[in-house]
């Protein structure tokens, strides 16, 4: 029989690493719902409408599609067949695996205009799917984590999205990292110093490129897409200010003296700086940078992304806000904001700097030692009464070599191993042995549960 | 534009359900994790190879299929296309959706099995796909809630899933419900006391249908497929047989005195009963049934299921003990049992009986009222302590009429708002008006924190 296997990119979680998911996701959940926002799920499965055309061309070809149920060939002609698979495409699938979080979410909207209440807080966790080319941390499947604030255009939402990642990283235990934000129409005004509004994504992607290739570069390669050199000299000046929050915001409002998108940028930041201080944050790990772009094209205010700094990693979380989101829906102004942390990489991030909890990865607290019928039924009472004081405890199913369930326990990483054999039952005092110390205690039933409680 | 919509038999889960969902989820979870199941995650897309011929024609029928990325005509040659529909299935699809969470959990222990350690208790809640005609209370996307011990034959672990039922249905509240259970060895008895053992899974389809067409009609149907007068008399018998679990065991020890499997049963059923007195269980809403036959034929001792008995609605929860589940993927000798908790169906029976908890389905606690930039600053400072003391909490985020700020607080069911404006802020004393009774009280920011916290 042929061994099984799983699909490319894709990965089961076991145990450990469930665990280890669970401590990201369930911090990160919290920190949500102490921020007001709603859990929502949407189906694996959307209509290929919903989906296509919303990713850009390369986006599409992504998709994972649903072949039709049935004989799917039924509503395809001979056109169709000799066209090959693009012929053939639209005639046999009209479904496909969600690609993000965003798009489901505009859908669910629109389609719940009138039962939502705005601003509508939300936040979703749930799994995506590729068929990018599976490589070292790209998956054909993984989870997203999103949180989006949809219905007001209130700055408020940028100031709480940041206090909710320093809540939520300091949660999980890391301290070094740095929250970059900025607006995108800092961009935009620079785009129009340089007198080069048509070529704002050009604009955007080089500079997106900044940290990699460096100023060098994205000039040059601004060079090869017509940017004169003056405009060159411009960017450059730009790419390379330097200074604090205050005196970065200082020299941008002099290099954009007349330029209304530019000034419209910096007051956003400014207001999300002194929104900040509002809350009484202390302003850690919070830089504006003119320079961030984010790749994504839907952003039109604020951005944010998150890198560790101790470790070699790219963004850990990003976000940014929207203009019209659902406007590809036919539902328009709906400003929002949102936030994406992303889980596979916090979770490198933590295993790298070894800030996983080595508690709580396993549910069970004390195994109970199975010596054979004799004992059994005491142990069983005892088991219970250990439940009922709400401690998780097994009892290994089987009886026989004490050996083999030493071995259980520690392979569960179960902390303690209790004795209930008939000597202990009859005197009360049960023997708990701790497994990492090796140290065993001659304890009563309340005892335990007072001590593992 | 054209409206967006939701596939056929697929949902969203809005904040309403979703928190009422995660109330039997998370329920059920803990469980689960008292008991020592420890989590585990599969990916949503497994091999056609590991999926197909596991659950019958039909099953396969029923799976849903990836297209193949790119060309995926490339494989395919004159003759398939030809054939339509079926020569191109195996040529165009190689992965499909998970059907259940069984077959996708004997891939992963089968996968694992050096790093596994048996016997390896874990749970897996998520969805499953199938292209079923969707129904009311039949989708095609649904999640399921399942536990197993893998690895052991213990009757422990039966008497410990019955256990966790009477637990998570405790944690959930309903009361009306009853247990019942058997041993398919029981069937596999009644089967040898007729001479009817070839005809095994003929007789357990017939008398899986007996609570829904009654005695006459399950012996007319097994006269339909050749069972002898004699034997439909002594069927007859067996499927009026009254008592408590007492009196049907000890009837049945004289209906079997000469069938060995019959009797392997009957002490299967006296173990499990003799074990929960063991466990200090009071006996009560659990009921043998010889008749019980549960339609999925991969059982081979225990079999489990639970139907409330307060409203009209099938099995909520079901399982029991195969002997073989992993012989499927070549890893014979692996005996285990399980049991699935059927979260739809749960959901609609909290719903009818009206026991979902009406507080904790929405997060947040208190609205602070957004009176405008003159108290934002010191709301905002508010809002921090308030959510520094772990108080989920949120701020309208655009200032402006009140009557729309208390709307947005009714349609989220928060249960307070808090007035933090100017004059407030000036006296440390705030409104914090309870939104279910009107009662509005003026409380300085520890109280309001020591009667929300």
């Amino acid at each position: 029989m042929q061994k099984p296997t799983l699909p490319k990119g894709t990965r089961d979680f076991g145990p450990e690493q469930m665990a280890r998911r669970n401590f990201i996701l369930d911090n990160i959940k919290s920190v949500f719902r102490k921020f007001g926002f709603m859990p929502l799920e949407t189906p694996a499965m959307e209509n290929l409408s919903v989906l296509t055309g919303k990713y850009g061309d390369e986006g599409d070809q992504l998709l994972f599609r649903i072949l039709n149920s049935g004989d799917f060939m039924s509503k395809t002609d001979a056109t169709d067949i000799a066209e090959g698979a693009k012929g053939l495409l639209p005639k046999i699938t009209e479904k496909g695996l969600r690609y993000d979080l965003t798009v489901p979410f505009a859908r669910y909207v629109v389609m719940n205009r009138n039962e939502v209440h705005f601003p509508f807080k939300r936040f979703q966790i749930q799994p995506v799917w590729r068929a990018d080319r599976p490589q070292k941390g790209r998956y054909r499947e993984f989870y997203q984590c999103d949180a989006d604030i949809i219905g007001t255009d209130s700055i408020i939402c940028e100031a709480e999205i940041i206090l909710m990642i320093k809540e939520a990283y300091k949660l999980l235990g890391l301290e070094d990292y740095v929250i970059t934000f900025s607006s995108r129409k800092v961009l935009e005004g620079l785009a129009g110093i340089l007198n080069a509004k048509d070529k704002f994504t050009d604009l955007c992607v080089a500079i997106d490129k900044l940290d990699k290739i460096g100023t060098d570069k994205v000039l040059e390669e601004l060079a090869g897409r017509g940017f004169e050199t003056d405009t060159l000299d411009k960017t450059r000046q730009f790419l390379e200010l330097k200074g604090n929050n205050k005196e970065l915001i200082e020299q941008l409002h002099q290099l954009f003296a007349n330029n209304e998108e530019g000034q419209n940028g910096l007051r956003e930041v400014e207001e999300i700086i002194s929104l900040l201080e509002a809350f009484g944050d202390d302003g850690t790990k919070i830089e504006f940078d003119p320079r961030l772009a984010r790749g994504l094209s839907y952003y039109t205010g604020a951005i944010f992304e998150v890198k560790p700094t101790s470790v070699k990693m790219g963004t850990i979380t990003a976000g940014g806000r929207y203009d019209n989101l659902t406007g590809i829906f036919g539902l328009d102004n709906m400003s929002g904001v949102g936030i994406s942390f992303g889980v596979d990489r916090i979770y490198d991030v933590l295993e790298e700097l070894n800030l996983f909890p080595s508690e709580g990865l396993t549910p069970t607290q004390v195994l109970l030692a199975n010596f054979g019928d004799e004992s059994l039924k005491g142990s069983l009472g005892i088991l219970k009464s250990l439940r009922d004081a709400g401690i998780a405890a097994e009892i290994y199913p089987d009886g026989g070599k004490l050996k083999k369930q030493f071995t259980y326990a520690e392979k569960k990483a179960i902390p303690y191993l209790l004795m209930t054999g008939i000597e202990e039952l009859q005197n009360g005092v049960f023997g708990l042995k701790d497994l990492k110390t090796g140290v065993q205690e001659s304890l009563t039933l309340n005892q335990i549960i007072a001590k593992l409680g």
